[in-house]
C-alpha cells in the first residue's frame, strides 16, 4: 500500500472514532424511550455525514508536514488535526445543504434532510440538522485542541484552525451577498466571484492544510502564514476554477457527473462574468436575462454552456487555471525544500487541478 | 458605582469591541457596491445581537473568580473569557430563533429576521443569520484562546469552554427530542425536562461559569469540575424552573412581561409534567388534548394556568426549586470560602432565583 492510500485509510477510520468520542450523546436512564430514536438518529448521522469526502485536504495537509520534515513522533498529532479539517468541512456542507435547502450530498440525503425523515416532522428534522452542524464544529476544535498540546505552537496551531473557519464563514457571507450583485458590471462580478474563492474554499482547502503542517512542523507563525498564503492561494483559486469548469465541460476524467448544474441553480460563477464581459450585445442581454430568471430550462443550460465557450470564457477560465498552477508551482520551489520533498509536494497539490497540472 | 456595576459597564463595552475585532469583515476594493450593503448589515447586526443581555453569566463567573482568590493580575483575561460566555449566549439564541422562526429577541427583531428585512429576500436573510451564529460560535473560541494563554491551565480551560458548548448543542437536540415525547407518561415527561435542562440550561448558566473562573483561578482541573456541578448543576435546574414559574404566575418583581407565554407555544415542561401526573383523569386529558394540538386559545391559555396552579403543580416547581437552591448553598458552604467571598458569591448566586433564595 503506498503512503497515500495507507494515509487514507488512516484518516477515515480515525474520523470515525473522533467524531464518536467527542459527540456521544448522554443516554442516561432519564431519557425516555420516544425520545431515543431522535437522539440516536442525530448520532448516526453525525457519523454518516462525515463518510464520504475525497480527504484531499487532510492528504495535502500530511503531505506538507511531510515536506516540511515533521517529526516523525507527532505525524499522528497532525493526523488527528487533518481529520479535524475534514469534520469542519462536514460541519460547513450540513449548514450550506440547509441555507440552500439541497436533497443530497455525496450521493444520499443531505443530513437535515435524513433527521426530516428519521423525525417525520420537517421542523424538528431541520432544528436537529441545524445542531448537528453546530455541534460537528465544536467537536472538531475539541480535536484541534488537544492534538494541538502535543505540537510545537499550540495556541498559535489552535488560533490558525479558527482564523481558517472564521474565513470560511466569512466567505459563506460574501456568496450571499454576490448573489445580490447585478450581473451587468461583470468585471465587479468576476472579482468578486474570485474574492469568494479566496474566503469560501481557498481558506480550508489549500491554505489551512500548509499553514497547519508548516506549524506543526515548527516553522514560525509569521513564517507559516506567508508561505501557505503564496502557495495555498493561487491553488485553491485554480482549484475551484476547475470545479467549476468541470461543471460546464465535464472533465478529461469521466466523472459521470452530469454538466449544467450550477447553470441550472443560477449560480453566479467567474465563467458567468467572463461570458457577459466578452459576449456581443444581444448575447450578453441573453445571458443577463437567463440568469435573472427564477429557474432555467435544460435548453436554456444547452445555450448557456454554447456561449460560455462561444464567447471565450472557458479558455478565459483555462488560461487562469493554469497561471494560478504555475503561481503556486513556483512558490512551492521557492520554499527550496529537497528534491524529494518537493516531488511529492507538487504531486499531491496536482491532484487540485488535474486536468491542467502538467505534473 | 460599586463593583458589581462596574464589571456590569466593563463587560458591554468589552464584548463590542472584541466581537468587532474577531468579526471584521474585508473590505477590500475587489467588493462590488452591491454586495457591501449586506456585509454591513451582518456586521452591524452581530454587534446589536451581542447587545442588551442582563450578563448574569458572566457577573457570576466574575463573582466565583473574585471569591477562589482570582490573581488581580489576571482579572482582565478572566473578563475576556466572561464575555466570550455572553458571545457564545448570543451565537446559540440566533439559531435558536432561526429553529424556532422567531421574530423578536429582547424586545428587537430577531438577527434573522432584521436580514431578511436588509435583504429584501427571507432564503438569503435566513442564510446570513444561520452563517452568522456559525460566526459568532468561532469568535468567542477566538477570544477564550486568546485569553487563556495568559491564564493557568490554558488547554484545560479551552477544552472546559467547547465541552460547554458542546453540552449545549447536545441539550438543543433534546431539546428537540423530547418535543416528540408522549404526553401520557408523565413521569417521563418530567424527568426528561429536568435531563434538558441539566444540558440546555445549567451547562453554560452556571456550571461553565463557575468551572471557568476555578480554572482561571489556578484550580486543578478535576476539582474545579466537580466543585463546578456541585454548585451549579442545581442553581441551573432552578433557575430554569423558576424561569418557566414565572412564565405562568408572573414575577413577583413586576417585569411586566405576559404570562402564559410557554403555555401559547405549547413548550413541554415539567410544571406541565407535574400537573399532568397529579390531575384527576378528566382533567388529565384535557390538558393532553390541549397540549397535542396544533395551537392554544386564550382561553385554553387562562384553563390551563387554572390547572397548574389546582392541581398542586405549581407548589411542587416552588418546592423543587427551594430544595434545588438548598442544595447549591450547601455546596457553596463545603468551599469553606473567607466569609465575605462566601456572602458575596451567595448573593451573586441568589440573582438566578430572585422569588425563592431567601438572601
Amino acid at each position: 500500500m503506498c503512503k497515500t492510500d495507507a494515509d487514507r485509510s488512516n484518516i477515515e477510520s480515525r474520523i470515525v472514532s473522533l467524531v464518536d468520542k467527542w459527540s456521544a450523546m448522554p443516554m442516561e436512564a432519564e431519557m425516555p424511550e420516544a425520545c431515543r430514536h431522535v437522539v440516536d438518529a442525530v448520532s448516526r448521522q453525525a457519523t454518516s455525514s462525515s463518510e464520504g469526502g475525497k480527504r484531499l485536504r487532510a492528504l495535502l495537509m500530511l503531505a506538507a508536514y511531510d515536506a516540511f520534515d515533521g517529526h516523525a513522533d507527532t505525524r499522528n498529532a497532525m493526523l488527528d488535526v487533518a481529520c479535524a479539517l475534514e469534520v469542519f468541512q462536514t460541519a460547513a456542507l450540513v449548514h450550506d445543504d440547509i441555507i440552500d435547502d439541497s436533497d443530497l450530498r455525496r450521493g444520499k440525503p443531505s443530513a437535515h434532510r435524513a433527521l426530516e425523515t428519521d423525525t417525520g416532522s420537517p421542523a424538528i428534522g431541520r432544528g436537529l440538522g441545524l445542531m448537528l452542524g453546530d455541534l460537528l464544529a465544536t467537536v472538531c476544535i475539541d480535536i484541534v485542541n488537544e492534538a494541538a498540546a502535543l505540537l510545537p505552537h499550540a495556541t498559535a496551531l489552535t488560533s490558525a484552525f479558527l482564523n481558517m473557519q472564521r474565513e470560511v464563514e466569512i466567505g459563506q457571507i460574501l456568496d450571499l451577498a454576490v448573489e445580490q450583485a447585478p450581473l451587468q458590471d461583470a468585471e465587479a462580478l468576476a472579482n468578486a466571484s474570485l474574492n469568494v474563492f479566496r474566503w469560501k474554499t481557498a481558506s480550508y482547502t489549500t491554505i489551512a492544510p500548509i499553514e497547519l503542517a508548516l506549524l506543526g512542523s515548527g516553522a514560525a507563525p509569521g513564517q507559516a502564514r506567508e508561505r501557505a498564503l503564496a502557495i495555498g492561494k493561487p491553488l485553491g483559486l485554480a482549484f475551484q476554477l476547475e470545479d467549476d469548469l468541470i461543471d460546464v465541460i465535464g472533465s478529461s476524467r469521466a466523472t459521470g457527473k452530469p454538466v449544467g448544474g450550477d447553470i441550472r441553480e443560477g449560480k453566479r460563477t467567474v465563467l458567468l462574468a467572463d461570458a457577459i464581459a466578452h459576449a456581443d450585445c444581444a448575447a450578453r442581454d441573453e445571458l443577463i436575462a437567463m440568469f435573472e430568471a427564477s429557474s432555467r430550462s435544460e435548453s436554456d443550460v444547452s445555450r448557456a454552456i454554447g456561449l460560455f465557450q462561444s464567447t471565450g470564457a472557458v479558455e478565459r477560465s483555462r488560461q487562469r487555471i493554469g497561471a494560478l498552477w504555475d503561481e503556486s508551482v513556483q512558490a512551492i520551489r521557492e520554499c527550496k525544500l529537497e528534491q524529494n520533498h518537493e516531488t511529492a509536494l507538487l504531486e499531491t497539490c496536482a491532484r487540485f487541478v488535474p486536468d491542467i497540472a502538467k505534473s
